[in-house]
């Protein structure tokens, strides 16, 4: 009986190490590999060599490490690229020395292209002993094929949470007092988690990548629905930009005569806009920043569990010795009644190098948010909560990163 | 049977709301007043006669307000101005008129000047069937006389987590991506906040109001660190300062030629030091913004209870009929061998317009953060959580705000 080794690339999310614990778990339900080890720092650590063996986890691990946050086996950003063989012949060699037969490759669409350039290279090589399989992953939600990608759904759950939370608190003084408040969320080119606030029902303005921005537009809106109601609230993607591609917080930025490329990001800019042009007396922004793709506390159950058993399909998938160059992605189950998710497989290069956008269509003309279709779409994807382990510390109980212990 | 009010003032936080269900719940259980009022807007909406009728509120209503965040009632900023007799005189004009004896007011040190100033009109003037009880509140636990303030442990167990969370996500890149982030919390003059981050255990370097800052100190650390660890973790509060008084954000602003007096607070200062300088490549802010004192999904279940059932002792006391003036305060049972909370009642005019400092002895030198002593202090307060009800929707169900429904 061969091995198998599972690894993690990109920015992580708050349940990427699900589909690692559902690998395990799997192997240790059903053995297919004598041992599955963990590959630390995706690609560039799997080079040197750099692993543990996760064979034996044991349960309490297991669920300890689907509620830890960001990538416990260490991430990259190491992109293999297709003219540099020896990267490929060693990944190869490597493989052998270990008796590796399969590499799950966790991450977003970069890592799909590696997972469809390994396997390329593999084939055209003749190379049938050595197979990979790419796990989605991204709280950006923008890989193609796949309905959805783990890691959104509790990123747009908290952004809601969090839009929802705050609308509370700006909303505390009287009409009197005029005022602005602004979420930005993550998003370079997809608007996915911005869009998500708007599942609060408490978005005023909606500003997306997919849509160019209009300043003049922006600021009437933002003035009409002061006037209305004394508060406006506004969520803008870090990537939202104008028609020619500039970044609104770059359009801003190129005034600044210290150098510095980037004031504070789109909601900063936008603000700026707002008191520079006495929209408001009053404006506040709240950059979800590094937060939300690592608010591990407030995981959607539905998110966490398709991501364990994303993993769990993964690797039952590699049974056929035949099952390489694929990504497992995510599907509703046709002609159901409720939400139902079923797993199935494509072809990894369909997903690499891909950006699938927040649909046009789904959203509401003049920044006024998002249509019910869209909600219709986001809401299953976050409902429930896990039980969070808490340690005796009062706080969540985490496993120890791989990349932080003694290594094999 | 007379009728007594609450209301809340100041900036809100996760916790203030359990104080008006505790006042609510306990007048429901033992009846010393026909009508519970909720005065909307604080002092403001009282000299308006605002009011809802909160008497008969329903067990559902009472859970769902315990975890509503910021201020159901609404909030206000007037402060009761002592020269400013027409204001005396109109309270107690509108206490007369609707019978109320009682005025629970939840709040800070400003909150606490009000009960206190009303309660010294009330005594001058030989007005004895109106009396004024504050609670206090306030996420920055700065208030004298209590142990601490209802409120500041669940924003401690929220800035704590977040700064987890994200040294997980910082730490996944390879040691080659030198790489520092801060972390930026409220805390204008004291720094209990910021303190609180440290109880995550992966704070290396605490910069809070109460000491100093020293910027070439600040930079060889952060220099050390990095090159011993790679990455390097920041905490700040909003308020930290140069010897001379100056705030450390305003230090850097007054370079801004555009009209800004604050480009991007602490944080960001910190970071353009830091790149600046090249003391490392890369460097990264979480502003925790308006959520720290919002998110009321990750309350201390300590914290939730002591402010509800602090709600139930204020509204008891009031039983004898000349408490009036005071401020219902916590503090740890003497000799208990665990942690254990009982409530006492202090002079409201010993509170208010004083702030309580964290402790210079509970800082380690050089900024590397808190002492043991500091932990023993804050850790039982973050402990446990309370059962979250969600709605439909998959989001936190909270109560809609009274100052939204229609008034009495």
């Amino acid at each position: 009986m061969s091995n198998c080794i599972v690894a993690q690339s990109g920015g992580p999310s708050s349940v990427i190490n699900a589909t690692v614990a559902g690998v395990v778990k799997a192997n240790q339900l059903n053995p297919l590999y004598e041992h599955v080890y963990g590959g630390l720092n995706g690609i560039e650590g799997i080079l040197q060599e750099r692993f543990v063996d996760l064979t034996n986890m044991s349960e309490e691990e297991n669920l300890k490490l689907r509620q830890t946050p960001s990538s416990a086996l260490g991430s990259c950003r190491y992109k293999l690229k297709r003219d540099n063989v020896a990267d490929f012949e060693k990944i190869i060699a490597i493989m052998d020395k270990y008796d590796i037969e399969t590499l799950f490759y966790t991450g977003g669409n970069d890592s799909m292209d590696t997972v469809a350039a390994l396997s390329e290279y593999a084939a055209k090589h003749n190379i049938t002993n050595h197979r990979f399989v790419g796990c989605p992953k991204t709280i950006d939600n923008d890989l193609m094929e796949t309905d959805h990608c783990p890691g959104f759904a509790s990123a747009a759950k908290f952004i809601a949470t969090t839009e929802l939370q705050c609308w509370y608190d700006v909303n505390v003084y009287p009409a009197s007092r005029k005022e602005v408040f602004i979420l930005e969320t993550m998003g370079r080119d997809a608007g996915w988690l911005a869009a998500s606030a708007c599942l609060s029902g408490k978005v005023d303005i909606l500003i997306v990548p997919e849509v160019a921005f209009d300043k003049e537009k922006f600021l009437k809106r933002v003035k009409e629905i002061v006037e209305e109601k004394s508060k406006c609230f506004v969520v803008v993607s870090e990537g939202a930009h104008y028609a020619d591609g500039t970044y609104i917080s770059a359009g801003e930025a190129k005034n600044d005569l210290f150098g510095h490329a980037v004031l504070g990001g789109a909601g900063e800019t936008l603000k700026n806009m707002i008191l520079d042009n006495d929209i408001a007396p009053r404006c506040k922004v709240q950059d979800l920043s590094t937060a939300q793709r690592c608010h591990a506390t407030e995981q959607s159950l539905v998110d966490v569990t398709e991501s364990f058993r994303l993993g769990m399909s993964a690797h039952a998938r590699t049974a056929d010795p035949k099952f390489t160059g694929k990504m497992v992605g995510v599907r509703r189950r046709a002609g159901a009644d409720h939400y139902d998710a079923e797993f199935f497989a494509v072809d990894a290069d369909k997903v690499a190098n891909y950006v699938k956008n927040f649909p046009v269509e789904w959203l509401q003309p003049d920044y006024k948010g998002i249509t019910q279709e869209a909600v219709d779409y986001m809401l299953p994807l976050i409902q429930g909560n896990p039980v969070i382990l808490y340690d005796e510390n009062g706080l969540p109980a985490y496993v120890t990163p791989y990349y932080m212990r003694d290594e094999k």
